[in-house]
């Protein structure tokens, strides 16, 4: 698929230019003629005879850069002094910092928020377990958890390597919620020592957030720490990737005139995102849905099913999905199907089989960076086209979803997240959207739209209240008079 | 002992008061005839006929509080409308937050911080794990770990309550080294659990301070997770009091013209502080050292040692000191020694007794809130006295040591803390007072003194490059560019 010039492969350079004229120019033409697409340009130094110039070069491939020093190399009265690559740049000791709430100047402070005085507060929470949610970071603070077994697009790439995402988890969470997250990267993969460790480390956090742990892993991890811990545990590659397609889904329904009930799904890719995302279309009432791994189509008729070979959660997935026992590959199930959501890998949907889908057939082909079936080839055969990256239109993104989730969560003091929690928050993503504005490529809104955590949030606490999913309202506000008096009653 | 007012405990009194002339001064002195010190006025508002003001007392203790705020009501003309525990309202919502380098405002932020651009600095890590160094927290970040099994005076309180603690350490961190640290309270106190769940969670941070674990486990954890991880890791609560102790014998030492190896030494306490600090006092010299525990002086010819009752550290502790087998209650062994430190309980050390010490007697009497014996009692008797409170002089308090001890071992990458980093510490502490100033009420710098931890920090990395403990220093100082032609090249 064609790729476009990204920030994430801008390239500064460093460059001596003899001071003639017409020597940018012939530098910036240079650069176009070697596939680069210029940027931000500073003047670094004027010297006798030459400038100095950081030129900054966005381009596709990190294999254009060596061309593209090549070429102004090689314009006469140019050298290139020294290049910087601005995504790890940005990474250098890391992306979050812990910031002090307050200076520490005196002996006051001092005995205020450390030794002797902070000896009362400690006490205070001793006495009821109840107040570290008022006076510690737990109240708003989340725990964004990975072995490193799952990560991104790269697979099992272990801890260490996984903390640049982690970090970036935590930045998202600040940025959109006001949340505190902070990336633990667990040095190992054992289900049992996972849960034990967080479990062990659940007084700091008033939330975990699970991230880029491997299926079927995954699966056991959350379900044994949301029966375990008393603050919620979520998932997002699950269902952070539910919420953000059911989202998409409302919208596209409603702009195609379907009632979800109705609809027929299929979905590829039977990961932590397949299973999620068709656990949330089952609670949204859509019954028919076809899933495929990478042996073809699920169902309680097919050989590793019958020969009990299969695992535990494929085996529900065979037993509550695919009614028609529809069997063979993604491009031979489709027949039919009103939408199709790939959370599997790049081009495992032949564009000509989406004309056998219904009329005004839906696609979300999320796989990263290269989708199922790309949009350029899709666009003859479907109505409604949605990926998971930020070049196309309708982007599915879970940055929609899990700060404000966990804000909401936070604020009510939830503890856990409930289907009705996360249905909430699918419903207030698609309600950005006015009707007025909906279209085919416009069903779901930016990341970058800062309306969107706040309405979820907002929706988050109404269903939690709802069910009853909430502790001790009043201290997810800390601020009223009456809980200061603590220790002057 | 007398206490002074302290601002641990502090309320701020919102009071409403007729608007007559003197109102004020009658409130201020029924607060001072209830014992208060005023600190603040503020004014709230002023309303027809009346006046509300925020006034601040500042008490000696928490119940002097209901005299004060009784005494005000008292006053003809006025009303009492709140109060607000100042201490308890510093740690609302806890005392750091999470704050991110740079915003995430477009797209392009968007490509570079997180996805896609992110996983070509993850893969750098995979390929290299060392540059977790460069481009994650690893580099600037400690955990401060605790199982609440020993928390300041108040003992075994858990992990929850232990939390304004271990965040009240993290400010301190930031606050005088810059360094990032994050409290982590774990829900298990068995050493083999705290083992393993920190060795998991090693590759988000690059140092471990452990932090109010109780004696003897913590010696254990310490021991195995030092020789089983690659990143430094320091329990406080024995090398920190340790090197700060021997600091201040260093400046007593040459202020009473002794040298350490000829000095006898009484240690009361044989907790982690007490065995840390012999065996700082060991590796400067000293060798007649008597320690006590509840039962009294520890020798080998003790019937728990006989017996084999006592545990591992005592019997190293009685193989390793007491070569005169001194036995007795520690007012029974003081006789003759030059300097006693007692890192036990209160009033454990009658003041008459000290009269038996050598001549020129130093007193460390650190436990608190209450020493071993008070200042004011020991006055007849000692030359140099030194105590855990700010508010009597020469107070020995860790915080000058943490913060650059870290701050030094994150900037080489040392693995370990070495004896000679600790040494070079405690060197580093006693030089910041000039002989010159030296004094029998001035042997310990001021913890507010902003010139401790850059020299600790500076002591620490010469000691550690002297004896190899570094590791790939150029990773300590990221931001040369040859650092970032990582994918340049």
């Amino acid at each position: 698929m064609p790729t476009t010039p990204s920030a994430q492969f801008s390239l500064t350079i460093r460059v001596e230019i003899a001071d003639r004229p017409g020597m940018l120019g012939r530098v910036a033409t240079a650069i176009g003629d070697a596939g680069g697409t210029i940027g931000a340009v500073d003047l670094v130094a004027v010297e006798d005879g030459r400038t100095v110039r950081d030129i900054t070069a966005i381009c596709s491939d990190q294999s254009e850069w060596d061309g593209i020093t090549a070429a102004i190399a090689g314009v006469d009265g140019t050298r290139v002094l020294d290049t910087t690559d601005r995504t790890f740049q940005m990474h250098i000791g890391g992306k979050i910092e812990q910031h002090n709430k307050f200076p520490l100047k005196t002996r006051d402070d001092l005995s205020m928020a450390y030794t002797p005085g902070v000896a009362r507060v400690c006490e205070a929470i001793r006495e009821d377990p109840d107040k570290a949610f008022q006076y510690t970071i737990k109240r708003n603070t989340v725990a964004v958890v990975s072995d490193g077994s799952a990560v991104l697009g790269l697979g099992d790439i272990g801890p260490a390597a996984a903390m640049p995402v982690m970090e970036g988890k935590a930045v998202l969470f600040k940025e959109f919620a006001g949340v505190d997250a902070f990336p633990i990267c667990l040095d190992t993969q054992d289900p049992d020592e996972i849960v034990s460790i967080v479990k062990a480390l659940a007084p700091t956090f008033g939330g975990i957030n699970l991230e880029d742990i491997s299926a079927p892993r995954c699966f056991e991890i959350e379900d044994r720490l949301s029966a375990e811990l008393d603050i919620p545990v979520f998932h997002d590659d699950q269902h952070g990737t539910a919420v953000v397609t059911l989202a998409a889904l409302i919208n596209a329904a409603k702009l195609t005139g379907r009632r979800l009930e109705e609809m027929r799904v299929l979905v590829t890719g039977l990961g932590a995102a397949g299973v999620a995302v068709t656990k949330i279309l089952q609670s949204a009432g859509i019954t028919d849905i076809v899933g495929c791994d990478s042996r073809g189509a699920v169902h309680v008729d097919r050989a590793d099913y019958l020969d009990g070979t299969m695992n535990p959660i494929k085996r529900w997935y065979a037993e509550t999905t695919n009614p028609d026992r529809r069997d063979g590959r993604p491009g031979d199930v489709i027949d039919g199907m009103d939408l199709f959501v790939g959370v599997s890998g790049a081009r495992v949907m032949p564009a000509t089989a989406l004309a056998r889908m219904a009329p005004d057939p839906i696609v979300f082909a999320m796989a990263n960076p290269n989708p199922e079936v790309s949009p350029e080839e899709a666009a003859p055969y479907v109505r409604i086209m949605a990926t998971g990256r930020s070049d196309y239109p309708n982007q599915i993104n879970n940055v929609l979803c899990f700060p404000g989730i966990f804000r909401g969560a936070l604020d009510v003091r939830a503890q856990r997240v409930t289907e009705e929690m996360k249905m909430a928050a699918a419903r207030a993503i698609a309600e950005i959207v006015p009707d007025d504005e909906l279209r085919e490529d416009y069903i779901i809104p930016s990341v970058f739209n800062r309306d969107v955590a706040p309405a979820v949030a907002a929706a988050v606490e109404r269903a939690a209240r709802a069910v009853g999913e909430t502790h001790v309202v009043e201290n997810s506000v800390g601020y009223a008079p009456n809980e200061l008096h603590v220790a002057a009653g």
